[in-house]
């Protein structure tokens, strides 16, 4: 029985992904079908865990022939929701957002960044490849009139907070946070939280267990 | 018994990360002590999860007193391993490189990029905030002269997986991926993948379940 969306995890839709890309790869190589192991092997996880998550979605043909290389890509593209094009605008045009801007594969997946919005009075007014920037002080008004799907919010910690509140009141359903700030925002405004630090701090957990730093572990915290 | 690094999923390293950041901020406005409610509750999980999180590395004071703000920062900042420095070489000086360089939270962390490399003529040579920006071809020497500690590799898709496999062979122990390409490296060097455009699809997952385009589950791919 397929799960409601709330029951599924992030890691499930991170591993969707990562079929995704890997069955799009085999298509454009013209292979027709892939088995739960070659595909887990290219996708850096195992066969039971490919077909536990295919099967929160739906049935599959027969044991033992794998997965139709089309279907699948087409069924995940659905999944994901990246068979259509979201309208997204980036909130924030310093360096971050200069980079995500320039980013192909937003593209490539359909995340159009139609608006760009930043406080800068000498930014407002210019444009990015076309695209002008805004003034934030017309925010609520900009993310209406160009039914905007989805905010990248690439500002500093500080402003954060209060921005990530302005777009869910203006109705934006998803937001993804790239300011180290925890927003707190309604239940029904999905966000997703890029941390760069914390994206170093698993390396930096793993190399320091490994030296041995960590021999004596911290038994007593007091 | 605190467990081996292997068996500690990045969700709870991540956690850890989310934790000290709370922690952190308790201690800049002078709170003394913090139960695994509150602290779940500003980390945005349960308060058993935290109890569960923060047994893997050590045991605790007595229950209904709280967690000491002090000895958790500290206790924290050495599990995550950022109470030391770490040399890292940014490798790609593109947009998402400028990005990163110009990123405060790493340094604040800890995480000093030491080195910047690409293969870039017109780039070679010249300077980011005082650090020259020098060949790949002399990726090796330099990752071993400046006893680089992690590398973030920020690079197109197509030279990434050489580019890590030559810093695996220099003895480099940690990639940060920002290239939308699947590394191959020994099982001695960490790998953390950042793909910025499945951090969208994430949100636009959750988008497409609840608009009701999914009404309709895929029970059937073939």
């Amino acid at each position: 029985m397929p799960l409601s969306p709330r029951s599924i995890s992030r890691s499930t839709i991170r591993r969707l992904s990562g079929y995704l890309r890997v069955v799009e790869g085999l298509e454009r190589n013209g292979v027709a079908t892939v088995s739960s192991r070659e595909l887990s092997r290219r996708a850096g996880t195992s066969a039971p865990q490919v077909r536990k998550d295919l099967s929160l979605f739906g049935s599959f043909g027969k044991r033992g022939l794998g997965y139709p290389v089309d279907g699948l890509r087409a069924a995940l593209t659905r999944i994901l929701g990246v068979d259509r094009d979201w309208r997204v605008a980036l909130v924030g045009a310093g360096r971050i957002g200069a980079a995500l801007h320039a980013y192909p594969h937003f593209r490539d997946r359909g995340f159009r960044i139609v608006t760009i919005i930043d406080s800068d009075p000498a930014k407002i007014g210019t444009r990015w490849e076309g695209t002008e920037i805004r003034t934030v002080d017309d925010l609520e008004q900009i993310l209406s009139e160009e039914s905007i799907d989805m905010v990248i919010l690439a500002v500093p910690a500080e402003p954060a907070p209060e921005l990530a509140r302005r777009v869910a009141r203006a109705g934006v359903g998803a937001v993804l946070n790239f300011a180290p700030a925890r927003l707190e925002l309604p239940d029904d405004v999905i966000v997703n939280e890029v941390n760069l630090a914390r994206e170093l701090e698993i390396l930096s957990f793993s190399l320091s267990r490994r030296s041995g730093d960590e021999a004596a572990p911290d038994r007593e915290w007091r």
